[in-house]
């Protein structure tokens, strides 16, 4: 019955209590009842004694359906996944591919209790951000595994760049920057025999309207929110749906024509080559300038000497022109 | 209570019915009803009219408090799961390793309804068979992840050998045949992030004392049974302390002395290299003459030409020497 009233407000521009009492065949205060939990569910419904309700704005929330509605993919987010909060939704999304969830499942949720980032790391999810982890099952080998951050990472700044005209960049491997700050991060994980790929889930968190004080202290100085200087409202549902139609069309690239056009697109989006950068890592941190990203997604520093270094993992920082 | 009968009948070589009775306090209609509980359990209590009761045997069965007793591991075992039925050993760990289960946490089991094998194939697993998975969480790079299922193989050796005076080989990576027929193999799964190993699955099955007529038919042929052709009885607990006991040992080798010695040690028990070969896996079939293991537990095929191959994945079959 409440998805009736929600009908009828659609429909209508502004209708009053007593007509769509009479149109479902409830009482008045049964009409009154349903709008107070719509609204509860974040529609914004507007109402005056004589004229009656109207629905000014319906709730960004993600709820299956609605994802489902405009979706143009043929795999990523065929079955979706929805908590309002969860303690991880890439735990839950390993759960699932555990069980046997087909390539393209997705689980979203509008907070985490627990969220990961990279190296264990935690990922900070108040609500107004949006936090999905999507299980792929591609046929590539282990050693191609590397590159899937790097497709990823181009299809969510294609994805972002959609919903804001702010200049977007990329941190090696997979880090979405606004003005040096992150936006977004990817988080890749996989299950495997050591010489098969079983599944991967793509863990992907962008900061859409959430403000410095909802983040850790901690963070709040090199992080940043897609609503932060902008007057735009970005809808986290047709993001997310941008953000699996984005990341199809890139994984498909990658099978028909190799990763040669993602590294390019990867380097474009990239301010980071030619400069100087530290790598922290388990190891030694290392110096030199970032020349170049390999074919399997590697950072290819050239290090003092003329020698060239090959980064895999760790966390990459912009310093000053190394001495010597 | 039951344990009370149990313990007496251990102490005495026999004991009647009515000092089993006065010793515990039970009436002997109580001490009928817990032997017999124990015959359910496995163990072979005899019974005669005027001597009482003795104590057979005992029941080769996977329980926990067994398999802890004489274990002398420091880490591997310390947690022990033990099912009479379960799906899949390897599927049991890697939900327990995801709810945060330590290093070396087992699920063993007596049988299982789908066991699983490399390449996501079958691993029947009839009773009378040892089917333990490990949870290892090994401080090691990705790259060296392949290291373990030799690191494995050349433990699961060792720790067969104890029981049993028949020869063992390797065949790369990891299965241990007996006769050029396979007695046991492993699986080694893994969750990681691309760049970080999180943990590894180890599943270990043994074909302990299982008749060809317990295997399907399609595998009858080519594999084998430690009982087989044996008149030695190996009793399971004691093979799984032994396997426990010998890869913590191997994999401190590891850490300590690098992979050179499991190297040398994995080359020894194999009787494949210098033999030529055919490897078949997801790609074309590459035959060749095995020449070398290396440093990562890859398998070095010389082939026409003197080309050398290093191969990765795959099954490995004796064939003729090539032509041309």
């Amino acid at each position: 019955m409440k998805d009736a009233v929600l009908k009828s407000l659609k429909q209508a521009r502004v209708v009053s209590g007593e007509t769509l009492a009479t149109e479902l065949g409830i009482s008045r205060t049964a009409v009154w009842k349903h709008v107070n939990q719509l609204r509860r569910e974040g529609y914004r419904i507007s109402s005056s004694p004589r004229r009656g309700y109207a629905l000014d704005s319906v709730p960004d929330s993600l709820l299956a359906a609605k994802i489902a509605e405009h979706l143009q993919t043929r795999v990523l987010g065929r079955e979706i996944v929805t908590c309002k909060e969860v303690q991880s939704t890439q735990d839950h999304a390993k759960t699932l591919a555990l069980q046997g969830s087909p390539d393209g499942t997705i689980v979203v949720a509008e907070t985490q209790s627990g969220g990961r980032g990279r190296f264990g790391r935690s990922w900070a999810s108040p609500p107004g951000g949006l936090y999905v982890s999507i299980i792929l099952r591609p046929s590539i080998t282990l050693a191609e595994v590397t590159r899937i951050p790097l497709v990823a990472a181009v299809a969510l700044v294609r994805a972002i760049q959609r919903h804001t005209p702010t200049e977007l960049r990329l941190k090696w491997p997979n880090d979405v920057l606004i003005q040096n700050r992150k936006a977004a991060g990817i988080l890749a994980e996989m299950s495997a025999e050591v010489d098969r790929l079983d599944w991967m889930i793509l863990g992907i968190g962008v900061n859409v309207a959430i403000t410095s004080a909802a983040l850790p202290p901690d963070i709040r100085q090199t992080s940043t929110s897609l609503a932060t200087g902008s007057t735009r409202t970005v809808q986290r549902v047709q993001l997310l749906r941008d953000i699996l139609y984005e990341l199809e069309g890139a994984l498909e690239m990658l099978q028909t024509e190799g990763f040669e056009p993602i590294r390019k697109q990867w380097k474009d989006q990239s301010d980071m080559l030619g400069k100087h950068v530290m790598v922290a890592g388990k190891r030694q941190p290392i110096k030199g300038k970032a020349v170049d990203i390999d074919g399997y997604g590697a950072l290819i520093l050239e290090c003092a000497g003329g020698i060239r270094q090959r980064i895999t993992s760790g966390d990459v920082f912009r310093v000053g022109a190394a001495h010597g």
